[in-house]
């Protein structure tokens, strides 16, 4: 239980604080979710949070890898759908959440060095520097939003910290620089009757992944075995289940990890930016 | 004549054998565009080339500009769709034009020095630089094939070389680094009958500038006299007309003007980028 109450909030809060305090997030606006994360009234997950509202990963890079970053993102688009990056140095993504301040308004962060994690962190103020640059990308959590509004089966709800599988598939994304390697997947699971309507309601966002990158068998795109993935939970795939994939956020994470940058910043698994954007705003 | 000449195609060629030469390459690849202005055949304007191909708006700038100026186009997608962006030092545009070279592959450039344009040229061979990145953004004359194939009004393809009426508005532009200032419009005068189609099939190609940014008044974005065009020619606007207007992909190329970059290259009005990418590739 205490794994849980480390995942769902501030350590030392009685379980049912916490499900109260989860509750009333769910409500709030984006802006109240990052403040309360600032003054360190939260400290969980964001899974749900300012219902409606689009969340998104975080890397963080030294400028002078930030223009060969930003190319990557914008020739993979579905692993990488840039919705906003800051100015060199700027701690503020004043287009999707004006008053941010990066470096206080995520619950938890991934420090890496040299390509090596190098530890967590939930306050970026003492490490950061005046040459950096935030991307803010669209993620998952905001698609399983879409999904849900739409009525569609989305079973891996259900499971453990809302966990999906995810692999690194054979699919080569396009390099930029010293960012290159392979893309990074989720499989979804999902019932024979509804995967042409989730492939058609996903592709309506493609600032949140869009449209399935592969539908079908695992293995054309290099997945020998679903039960071993690299990240997260293996899938349950039921008789009358297709699998459908898509591009996944933690790519950049990984590409940035395998050129072995110096330095770099992301935000921890679940623990994400909330932006002022709605999936309205986002819709195509 | 002898100026349509100098427009539509090789200076000295009959008009006869111009007008064939660009019946044939209207029918022609993007490719087969690229290479007949890469070997001297034709140096005219790229109007209705590679019919059903992705036509780009150019912009050249040292890398030590190119972070900003790719911040400034996430930013303002409307008037900078983005489309492709090399490696620094790379002339081809590996993404939206394979074996493309974009020294070459234009039929005429504009270099400006300081902000001034310098002169036009038709080969950037002499003036490349190891440093320079390339950026090529949706342009207006994709956008019109857009409402022909859909079977509207665009009676300003019946004007001298299709030219529209473009003004400097009153809507700031979000800024990025050195690169700030306010957007262009295209103003294109729709039948009222057709104002909600025409807004509802540009906005299914954002790669082209999109859903309108303005529909009626052009006072309110700070245009007080529509016969005083900042680019362009004066619009004809009947009495059953509305006034759309779009952002427009000279709007890069005024606000690196106005940031006085030390160097800039960009297409000449009319002399667009070819590309492989046809309407389907970037309809949403």
């Amino acid at each position: 239980m205490a794994r849980i109450g480390i995942e769902m909030g501030e350590i030392g809060m009685a379980e049912g604080d916490l499900m109260d305090m989860r509750d009333s997030l769910t409500a709030a606006t984006a802006r109240e979710v990052r403040l309360a994360i600032r003054n360190g009234a939260w400290r969980g997950t964001t899974h749900g949070l300012a219902s409606g509202h689009v969340q998104a990963n975080l890397a963080i890079v030294p400028e002078a890898y930030a223009l060969d970053f930003m190319r990557f993102c914008q020739r993979n688009p579905k692993p990488c759908p840039l919705l906003d990056v800051t100015d060199t140095g700027d701690p503020e993504f004043r287009q999707i959440a004006p008053g941010s301040d990066v470096r206080t308004d995520l619950s938890r962060y991934s420090v890496y060095r040299d390509g090596a994690l190098e530890g967590e962190v939930d306050d970026l103020r003492d490490i950061w520097r005046d040459d950096l640059v935030a991307f803010a990308m669209g993620c998952s959590l905001s698609f399983d939003a879409v999904l849900l509004r739409n009525g569609l089966d989305v079973k891996h709800l259900q499971r453990p910290g809302g966990r999906i599988a995810v692999y690194t598939s054979g699919i080569d994304c396009v390099p930029a620089g010293p960012f290159a390697g392979p893309m990074v997947v989720s499989l979804r699971p999902v019932p024979r009757a509804q995967v042409a309507r989730v492939a058609e309601v996903t592709g309506r966002y493609p600032a949140t992944h869009g449209a399935p990158v592969h539908i079908g068998d695992p293995a054309e795109i290099g997945i020998a075995d679903v039960a071993q993935v690299d990240w997260g939970l293996p899938p349950e795939i039921g008789p009358e289940d297709e699998c459908m994939f898509w591009g996944c956020g933690v790519t950049p994470q990984a590409v940035a990890m395998a050129a072995h940058l110096p330095f770099m910043i992301t935000h921890t698994t679940g623990h994400m930016l909330l932006t002022d954007l709605t999936l309205e705003d986002i819709a195509v």
